[in-house]
């Protein structure tokens, strides 16, 4: 299914950086950690960074009662990005200088999920930040559930750019070879597991957190 | 000086992640690669990533004029976000889990400098981007200036949250000691430099990108 079904969310400048499939913007999603939620208060914009859940082609943004951007959020359209960035592009002129990057910017009318879908939308958000630990830990009570809340976006109104690969400087710059040129990857990992201070002694750490991908 | 110092940048919930100084914040912003910036379009909030840089106490963003957000954004209220992802919190109880992260909201009024202050924008923006390139590259010439846009965004109404340490489980989770407890950290880092398919033979990678922090 290809994706920028609408207007606003078909990319109009650097066409060739557009990706159209629903595979990229699911590798996109997949693979982040945040995404950004933008909503209209009062008039104004205003955007924060939450953490997100997929299942199929409905995004689970996670938030808090307590929130008033998700308050908002869910009576009003939003707008949510993800981004990776991937490197510094180093050019031959400051005017070509550039990331490499992919991002995917969905937008829509966000729903709020209750009963099972709320607790589904959790899992799904808890098995994205931390794989495998929906059933290794404790799951909600009743008050912890009603505490929290959760938006549901789907995610057929959305845009997808990919930046890879080196500068694409002028020929004349080429010529004059006068300053360096490639690209200084982005690098991201995970360090060694830091056990929490109130922890027992005995616990190795369990391998859904030693062998994160 | 502190932050915060209207209600919308007055953080409401769990009061203990806000960071008021100007140290901090301009700690996250010197260390982030983007931001998101967020601007209302015919009524919709839409939040795009982009460049930057900073200079004091004002923000320079980085655009094209062919982008409709900038346009946009120079004649009106944008937000901006910067977040940092530090580390993946993993707790006794779903409900806990949390991310260590740091991050700034800025709202204002944006403007688009010219003449010298639009240089002298670029010049921030490109340090920001790869440290010691401007004057390694070419400057921009009057045609590629034409092209590009800068706005600038007073650092003044701005909001910092700061998350660090381990999770806040409850006693009762604690005692019953069923699930592993502690921070898988998210580390950041650069990749080899990758020199560009076209750069002539006989260039070292310089010093400013294979010593980059």
């Amino acid at each position: 299914m290809n994706l920028s079904p609408t207007p606003r969310s078909t990319i109009k400048r650097l066409k060739d950086r557009a990706a159209t499939d629903r595979a990229a913007l699911h590798a996109i999603l997949d693979s982040a950690l945040i995404c950004h939620i933008s909503v209209v208060v009062d008039g104004s914009p205003l955007v924060l960074p939450t953490g997100f859940g997929r299942d199929g082609d409905t995004l689970y943004l996670h938030g808090s009662t307590g929130s008033l951007s998700l308050r908002t959020a869910a009576a009003n359209e939003i707008c949510v990005a993800v981004t990776h960035v991937d490197g510094v592009v180093y050019a031959r002129s400051v005017f070509h200088f550039s990331m490499n990057y992919r991002s995917a910017v969905i937008h829509g009318q966000a729903r709020q999920p209750e009963g099972e879908e709320k607790l589904h939308a959790l899992r799904a958000i808890t098995e994205h930040l931390a794989p495998g630990s929906w059933d290794h830990a404790r799951q909600p009570s009743r008050k912890e559930l009603a505490q929290t809340s959760v938006l549901a976006l789907d995610l057929s109104e959305a845009a997808v750019k990919i930046r890879a690969g080196g500068p694409g400087d002028e020929e004349e710059d080429k010529v004059a070879d006068t300053a360096w040129a490639g690209v200084l990857p982005v690098v991201q990992g995970w360090g060694a597991p830091v056990p929490s201070a109130d922890l027992t002694a005995g616990w190795d750490v369990p391998a859904h957190v030693s062998t994160r991908d």
